[in-house]
């Protein structure tokens, strides 16, 4: 069972101006991020309200002792690899001072008021140096429904039940929300067209995907064992895989995806933490009855009782005519994380099960985590299959796939009772003209 | 045309002991490394016969000047990402002032003799910190017997002579010769079995491939040019991609290989430089008469003049039974880097055709240098026929594939008419019980 704590305690109020009912980031959250002040040098910061609380001047100013302390202490130079290697319980403890911090009535208020800045005029980085991005593809629906599209004889393939399906993904290209990307060039081979050309991606997509942060990790050759696993998740973010399908399609046989993938993948910046998801915490229950029972490698009883994560994802898009016309982004669809196949408990066992070392600062995407109902698909491939059904917009535009100048916007929503609910923050990119 | 200097000169001689006629590393070679003496730091070094230069201390001592200055004081910190950044100009700058202090007759020698290390005694490490590993398809005659084994009625996928497929590897597994690995485990399905197991990997195999370090790279959305990508390729290197057949044939559809390939890649730890294996380049011969021209983007006159390597690579099988007895090790196959089908710029334009970023210090894996006869085959998988035709080895031992304590031994030789001949030095491992 997952303990809930004061923290989580809806009733807990902040000193700090909008946090209190914050969609994403009220005292409850307290997310890890990077980000540089206007002209400032890249820094450790928590997300409260609509602010940031500088972490490295926390420590500096004495406002942190003991094991948070030490977190602060490690969160130097512009990344948080150094901290996400510590694992659970200096993250932890960092979270206690905070809400000890930034708690109405707290005797630490004058202090860290002036260690607060405006969030709207800080830059966010990517909060930790990638070693490896992993992209799995836990999504049994998206699985599912583009096996129908790629393979309609057999959409889900007979390894998909037995084996938490994955490849390894491009990290250099990994952006932060709010950075835009040039819609990539590419081989393309319609059907009906003898040869190859390359020319401006025609099928751009997006990939709705939960991101997780790698904690301490394993040596090389020393699996981490599921019922260890959570020990090694440091936190989670939104995931863009964004997804040239022309490209995938020509290029991904017999060896995965490839270019069709590497040219941008866009994240939330902020680490939202276990600590601050233990409410939303479920059982696992996304796998059909009588479906296989995993392998004794991927099996833990707790992990499979509170290894899921309720989470309401949505994904909205913004066109240019509709940026011009002041109008709000239109929501795509809605899904949820629970709907993954494996927990990330999972991924990250199998992922080292042989003996591959994990690093503090790796980066999982979870797969497209699409619903089993129409309005639940985490992607245009699967929302206009393959850009036979064009979506129609509220304006009276439509689309296949993406248009230059096409904003995709994600969002996180966690509520359960009993508990302040949370988001996750932005997580958004402009198509760039090629 | 390739233009020779006199650093290629097979007269030029050094006054370093062993040196001259070193199979790997004559004065003509100087490869890039990055190494710790006993009890020291890592630092930049530059391998000559069995001895190594220490780049830094080269720099305090003032025996550099101008760009090779620059280059030897970018190679800081224990990895050469800041040397391989800065490009052609600075590295060749670097290779000929080396000429100029570890040339016979040398005026610098007695200071330079001094700041030399015996390479025995030394530990080789990573020579960068690899950003992003990705590996390539490139070896025709392997794409095409493995195709074969695994799609007897389409061994070649219709994509295979337009785009040099490729995938993304893993980048934390990557290590040094000499590094041991243990035999992974995974889920294996063996044929006629209903359900899969997990267990240690039965067809534990090798992979002999050409790797490659670049150097500048390009910004994200900025794709490089065919007719410049060689000013990106910083040098070169050894690579096992070890691989077990049995998890990759269960694992690997639809998104290509990913445990099979993650629990270790060996390198050679030295970068043998464009420079040094200038003499070696021929033209591009590996396509097939009637075989489709590449696309625009991937065609360029003078790479296909003298694009492709001239290089003899051979495979080397030490069993725990020979290293008793005091047996050589036994070659097994002996092939060629002018066998891939694409050239290394052909690689980087396609690579960065999206607009990815390439960063100093990514390192490509070429594919399996297979060649068109049976004994240049480059892998188990091909030589056995995925374990069906076992080999038989001098001393009566026979493989399927490898078996615990089996050491793998890659070895290199450039020849040319005019030119020193020169190698990689040494790429091997040896296989750990699980």
């Amino acid at each position: 069972m997952i303990e809930l704590d004061s923290t989580h305690d809806p009733a807990l109020q902040s000193w700090v101006t909008n946090a209190n009912n914050h969609p994403d980031f009220p005292i409850q959250n307290l997310p890890l991020g990077v980000f540089a002040p206007l002209n400032g040098e890249r820094r450790a910061g928590v997300a409260i309200g609509d602010h940031i609380l500088d972490l490295a001047a926390c420590a500096v100013h004495g406002l942190l002792a003991g094991d948070a302390l030490r977190a602060a202490q490690a969160a130097q130079g512009g990344t948080l690899n150094a901290l996400l290697a510590l694992g659970a319980r200096p993250r932890r403890a960092l979270r206690l001072a905070l809400v000890g911090i930034l708690a109405r009535g707290s005797a630490a208020e004058p202090q860290a008021e002036a260690l607060l800045h405006d969030a709207g005029a800080c830059t966010l980085h990517l909060p930790a140096l990638i070693g490896d991005y992993t992209d799995f593809y836990a999504g049994l629906h998206h699985a599912m429904a583009v096996g129908k599209l790629f393979r309609p004889d057999a959409p889900l393939l007979p390894n998909y039940k037995y084996v938490p399906i994955g490849y390894h993904g491009r990290a250099s290209s990994v952006v932060p929300s709010g950075v835009p990307f040039r819609r990539p060039s590419g081989q393309r081979k319609p059907a009906g067209q003898a040869e190859p050309d390359f020319g401006p991606c025609r099928n751009l997509d997006y990939e709705l995907e939960l991101g997780i942060w790698i904690g301490p990790g394993n040596e090389p050759g020393a699996p981490i064992p599921i019922g260890s696993a959570c020990e090694h998740i440091a936190g989670f973010c939104l995931l863009n895989d964004w997804s040239a399908r022309d490209v995938q399609a020509w290029e991904y046989q017999p060896l995965g995806p490839f270019l069709g993938k590497s040219f941008a993948t866009t994240i939330s910046p902020w680490i939202v933490t276990p600590e601050a998801l233990a409410p939303f915490r479920i059982a696992q229950a996304a796998r059909p009855e009588g479906d296989p029972r995993p392998l004794p490698y991927l099996w833990d009883d707790a992990d499979q009782q509170a290894g899921a994560l309720n989470l309401v994802l949505e994904v909205l898009l913004l066109t240019p005519r509709m940026r011009e016309a002041g109008d709000e982004p239109h929501r795509l669809s809605r899904g949820n994380a629970r709907d993954a196949y494996w927990t990330v408990s999972q991924l990250v066992a199998h992922h080292s099960s042989n003996g591959c070392n994990l690093r503090p600062g790796d980066l999982f995407g979870s797969g497209t985590l699409s619903g089993p109902t129409p309005d639940s698909l985490g992607s245009l491939l699967e929302l206009t299959e393959s850009g036979r059904k064009p979506l129609a917009l509220p304006n009276g535009e439509t689309r296949r796939f993406l248009e230059d100048g096409d904003e995709i916007l994600f969002r996180a929503r966690a509520e359960a009772p009993g508990a302040a609910s949370i988001g996750f923050g932005s997580c958004r990119a402009v198509v760039l003209p090629n």
